[in-house]
């Protein structure tokens, strides 16, 4: 009897994702059907994002996991309906890959003063060079999979790396901090902090009046993790203070963001469209494929989400 | 005796080089005078920049060795007067590692498009995000101390990375090329051009009509190398029919860049005042005096120009 697997994400997304996942399945000598149109009951692996047409996983009676395409699973990891297991994607390859670029490239944009020779409407010739990197401590609040690789590209290149998490990881060449208490020590004095965490009710409003007031003075904040994770209007005001000189956002609270939003005028933000990273097609239907296999092989499944931790 | 050194850089770098190279001379446990003053025939040392008022080396009889302060030396090697070892600086610690950062945050920079979100005065959410980094061949034309560090540092990041040198240098994880029929296949369909090369006779215009055309269309140029390497008037061209997308350059035949040059103006070009990176006083003050201690102790000096190559 075939496995089936049902691909539940948006209609959109079958024409980029059909062509890779069958590749990643075939190379598994696997008897499947991939298929976006298949009774509920007969359903053993969904192919899901959050924003799916399916929200009622109970008809699903034989599902053996649901294998998210996105890092994220705040839409999904409060349904009660689900039951099985669920993962989360972790696309080294791809969205780590990404991220990694995006990071360090923002990082090293703000770290070398960039902006003020991309826009030089007066054509000032003032030649100062940037500190060395060494000299500019980077917190990076989130150090799973995304922030550990970030730390590391960014330790190679000689930044010193705080990097922080609700338990606490360890890696080599970087501070590590843990827990409420240790976000105070991780923020003091950091010159630009990196958002990688997940959006869950305990990480909302992390960057708030009271942690935008331990960094060092002109800060500059880079927000590829979620929306939910910055209190916008104390961002706001620490960048009118003068206290953040700097934010750079991929992600808010309502994308597209909003025409009127007042983060596209001002002037000291730099609005980028959800692009920080994304799961790349041919690499995410690997790991999909690979959780496929470990369910029929009776292994335990990668990435699975803690529903308590909420990712 | 002690051993006799004459700064003859321009005077106001010895408020900045006084300390750091008396700190690092001390550091020797070497009697030694230090000073801005001495009468020629006294200098066993001279710490030197090419725009020094020292141009006639005759009367410096028992001098050792010349110790520039800068890694170019143009502007001292054709001194016909100058017959004692010329030494280059190599400032891993300062000016390697400033440059490394420059040229992996303006490639980043540019691999990423970075430019169409800080500056979007149509607040445009276009949300395609950039190929990754394996998908963007870089080459870097000059592989000496500088070159191979900064693709070390972007070969770690992901690019794949030519290098190209007179006499090719190789290193893992680099197509390395040499020699004059080596650039061209260097060049050719190279997304991001690296300019890291010596001001000599044969660097001169080392991108011009020819080669500027063997990159991928839409190329990127980034120039942190010397002025002269590129051919102005062939580059704007390039710029204008679209074979050169953007050229960064922060180098230029004549600095600081006149206010009337066209490079100012271009919108697909981005100055930069010359601070790709420069040599700091700590670290270069200690390559300076281990020079002295080698000379001293009768041990070959580090880092010598070799006059005939001009580098």
């Amino acid at each position: 009897m075939p496995v089936n697997v049902l691909f539940a994400a948006q209609p959109d997304r079958w024409a980029q994702y059909e062509a890779p996942l069958r590749s990643a399945l075939d190379a598994l000598d696997l008897d499947y059907v991939l298929t976006t149109d298949l009774p509920a009951a007969k359903v053993d692996y969904i192919v899901y994002a959050p924003n799916s047409a399916v929200q009622d996983f109970r008809p699903y009676t034989r599902l053996k996991a649901v294998l998210n395409l996105w890092a994220g699973v705040e839409g999904v990891v409060g349904n009660h309906t689900l039951t099985v297991p669920l993962a989360r994607m972790v696309d080294d390859e791809g969205l780590t890959q990404g991220m990694v670029e995006w990071v360090t490239g923002h990082v090293l944009r703000h770290h070398l003063g960039m902006d003020a020779h991309i826009v030089n409407p007066d054509h000032l010739w003032q030649n100062t060079p940037p500190p060395l990197s060494r000299d500019r401590p980077v917190a990076i609040l989130g150090f799973g999979a995304l922030g550990q690789a970030c730390a590391a590209a960014l330790t190679a290149l000689g930044f010193p790396v705080r990097g922080w998490s609700r338990s606490g990881h360890a890696q080599t060449g970087v501070q590590s901090f843990a827990g409420a208490e240790g976000i105070d020590a991780a923020l003091t004095g950091a010159q630009i902090v990196v958002l990688l965490l997940p959006d869950t009710p305990q990480t909302r409003d992390v960057l708030n009046a009271r942690t935008l007031a331990l960094t060092a003075p002109g800060a500059v904040i880079i927000n590829p993790g979620r929306g939910p994770l910055i209190d916008d209007s104390a961002l706001l005001a620490a960048l009118d203070s003068g206290q953040i000189s700097h934010a750079t956002l991929d992600v808010f609270r309502t994308e597209p963001l909003p025409a009127d939003d007042p983060y596209w005028t001002h002037p000291q933000v730099t609005v980028t469209p959800h692009i920080a990273s994304e799961t790349r097609s041919d690499s995410a239907s690997r790991v999909v494929a690979e959780n496929i296999r470990r369910g029929e092989a009776g292994e335990p499944f990668l990435h699975l989400v803690d529903r308590d931790a909420g990712y």
